[in-house]
């Protein structure tokens, strides 16, 4: 299957650590093409960045359908544009938020989500009542630092991640997720460090969209995700 | 004061009737001015096009306080690009879903929402959800029609409307929302028939933003409405 | 309009501080009279004083409604007797517990209660559970002093209240309500250390009102709040 | 073990009814002493009706104390003044809402309630919710008449009663709770009709007060029940 | 009446020390009958455990149904096979979770549960959930040692208790519910200590048993209890 | 990879009806190897029959494990021994109603379960709310007829099965799930009819071990499914 990821800002580091990793652990016969928006915020540190890149990432999806690939995956842990993009596509779509927590749940009873920066744990915990998953969820902890540090400050944040990781350890967590896109491929240096696992949401937002695929079941189109009239 | 009210769509006939509605409750030293998006989805019936408005509603407000405005409503139920708009301003953002939802709070135990086209039925009970009144809420009922509809096909609308009211009541509502700003103007109309208070958000806003005007308090900048570095 | 604002204890000083609060934000076309009960608690402290306050709050009511008052406001954070005075009242009725908890969520998405004494929080918390909005609470803190304490303990009083304050900001608190009546008017300056909003409920219940007063609406009388046939 | 039952309004046929329940079923060495109110409420069938009977309940617990009752039983299910009770008393004390609802959790998964009239709806459900019973409340069902009419109609309101009934049984309903004191006794002929077990809120309490005596346990006071300084 | 208690593993000193709790609190007609299982775990420890446990405690039931008991009481605080056992029973069978929590929510607005070993913590909580008591319980806590340390290690287990015991009034818990079986007869000393009530899950299942047998109600069988068409 | 599939009955049609779904969907490079119990109930229709089999399923996991599989699948919707087989396994185990909630969580906003016999739906319902997924189940529905009618009464349990499966969208549904392992296999041929993604749980649960197995994560043994000491 052909899968095209959006990873909705311009930071082109971002985008080709998202690519590692989804081709890391992607079957043999999975295509990964990954993109950033060509305007939109550099990365994405509050609501109004997710809102100033909704319309780039739906433009993506729109492109990507012309060009027949079989998913998408949007590449930000607070999966901006989610719904509106199940709404337009004819293919499935998944949020790399909602596809952690998910699988999170087939291996521990409770996930910790540690992802930055603070002012966003009003919104990541709404983001997990929207799933509904609250009762799954030990502890969202938050590094308060703007994502754009991670290119600068990468060790720094590194440290950070394990400190709150312990604590989240220390509040039940079982498994821990990595809050943000880009922390991609970092997972298992810090599973082996804090010695549970951690899930890299871009890994299993393909996982879950090649099971959707071999499955052969798509997004419902009866309800919430109704084809918009105009688009 | 002065109150800019930004119609998150481009249809014109709308921003008139919101506006009407402001202006018949504002209290006489508040001044409203009603905009409608340069460019956008000419009715909201989606989280498409709730994405598609959302960087339009942003430049609003920024345009807004450059011109020194008091206070913001969003004039649309489900309260699109809010928690940003609060992020960017410097001045009281409200939404009309929000404003409704509370006031209706003090005058009765539960309150329905009727709203529309029916695929909005998760976005409206996860909005309700979002604000923490679920169990205020005694029904969200849809009218299976776009927005656009409301332009020529008022008649019907107002029909079905009456007819989800009386259901809703039937389920334990003690006052009705408009949940849509389409509707705006409708609510004393809608009270007499149905026998119990009905609230048009547009009005609802405009008095809670007096209010928070009056007493001297303004959004809370410490976490979740933190202003951005780069807007 | 005419406002008549119960004191649902005999403490006349703290009659005239809530008096003073209210009649510094009204809007001019406001007239405010507040009383104390004939007979009852000193202060509300417990359960038990909520229950012996409350055939004098409805007596209040009464004597209220014969007087032609526009709106009543029951100023006790705990709101005793609400809904019964909500059943009897033909002009709107609001507590100042459940107004400053709704006016706190336009502003800021959680907001934490300080009150005292520590015995009352499980009941101050049931009560925001009752009100549904145990999602939008951060925190409810209290000091450990009798209310009867605010006459002769004030600096003590301030001083825990900033601590409890500081600790609520920790626990993701964005805005304070003033959880006693008898706190009231202290807002502004637990703003100025504690730099964030910090709410009055005696001001937000004087402010709704007022915006119910302007948009005509009253209690529903459907179903929660039917008048009683016998009072 | 004696134990005071506490009618809370004026009328002696109900106080009666009551008696006679909590007899049929008590303990050989459990002497029951059964009480209406000197003044208040003839009937319970407001919250307005329930804060003009709180003095007067606490009024008999205060008496109960000096007479050494074991224990007390507030013979509403609507449970008023029942903290308050709990807070000033040294014996334990017991609602016969809560009592039922407790002991319906042993022998079913879901109980429901019917109760009246009607406009108590949301009073009922707030209650089983303080309860945190909610889970476990597959319907809370209303006869829309004054608890006055007992008397009167009680042909007619046995009819509703199964009426009710059996549409709470479609519901998921496992066990049925007399929701009004004033139905005491009718259990049995109740549970011949519906087939499944009716409980007497009456009768629960008095079982659950023998058990906490046999077991020696009493009210807690460090908290939420914590005798108050004035009493 | 005739009581037979399960202690669902092959400890013979548990099953000592259960039947030693409940006959101290008995009330003089009834007979408790205390049992072992003859094969299964030796403490329950683990799901595992409990699933290994469960068609022994099932066989109990069966025997105990023809031997004519009038009710059963499965003895262990995580309530294993206690759904299972209800359907196939055609007297009434109560959990010593369930019953504690039952009864302490009559003495107590929150309770707290004092456990082992730390692997059984979301258990316990799911366990609390699944009865619909979230809302009551203040803190769960964990001794981290296997219920097979309470034969060498009682001082220690002892002192771990009163430790969380303090942590768990702390955090605003009013009584303490023994979360294990092995800690039978330990009630008092630990209220002793706490100076608030401990309530023995063993004794609050006999008093309840006691209470359903004196009302004559029993078990619904109309849904969730069903009686299997194979057993 | 090398999956193992335990069908937690005798029944083995059953067995193969799970086996062929499984390998229709599976990957090339996965093996699947689905088995019966040796002995246990028929079939499972209650809590009872779940006791009954938890034995036998935790002996095929730990023979499974000596075979050196790679992922087991518990083959029951209402996922028995769950979490015990987790605490036990070395590999990954999944539940086929674990399964099918997630990953349709992933397709829909709100998922329905269609399951047998009724008396199950109060466990039913436990279970969705122990995984947390409550506010996206729209619905769940039963068929009253016995899990083992599945081989005599097949066209009327598919005629049954869609009727609820109509009142379930009606109810909100977007996605209906098998509710019984023994409906496996008719997802495709329900899909036709009720034109929604139908989801077999057995397909779920093999992709999702798929996803694990690629990822490398595996069960986190920090708590909850810590390894139980004797085993």
């Amino acid at each position: 299957m052909r899968i095209k990821i959006i990873n909705p800002n311009t930071n082109e580091q971002m985008t080709r650590t998202i690519d590692a990793a989804a081709k890391q652990y992607r079957r043999q016969d999975t295509q990964i093409t990954t993109v950033s928006l060509n305007s939109g915020p550099p990365v994405i540190d509050s609501s109004y960045d997710e809102a100033l890149a909704a319309a780039g990432i739906l433009q993506e999806v729109k492109v990507g359908l012309h060009e027949k690939f079989d998913g998408f995956i949007i590449a930000c842990f607070s999966d901006p544009a989610l719904q509106a993009s199940k709404e337009i596509s004819t293919a499935p779509v998944v949020g790399i938020g909602e596809a952690s927590m998910l699988l999170a749940c087939t291996i521990a009873y409770k996930f910790a989500i540690i992802s930055m920066p603070k002012s966003a744990v009003s919104s990541m915990r709404a983001l997990v009542a929207s799933y509904g998953l609250e009762s799954r969820c030990a502890s969202v902890r938050m590094i308060d630092l703007s994502v754009g540090k991670l290119e600068t400050e990468l060790p720094k944040i590194k440290r950070l991640f394990l400190c709150e990781g312990r604590e989240a350890i220390a509040e039940g967590a079982e498994t821990i997720l990595l809050g943000c896109a880009g922390l991609s491929g970092l997972d298992k240096e810090f599973e082996k460090e804090l010695r549970i696992p951690v899930i890299d949401g871009v890994v299993a937002a393909v996982k879950l969209l090649e099971s959707l695929h071999d499955y052969g079941i798509n997004t419902s189109k009866i309800l919430t995700y109704r084809t918009p009239q105009r688009f």
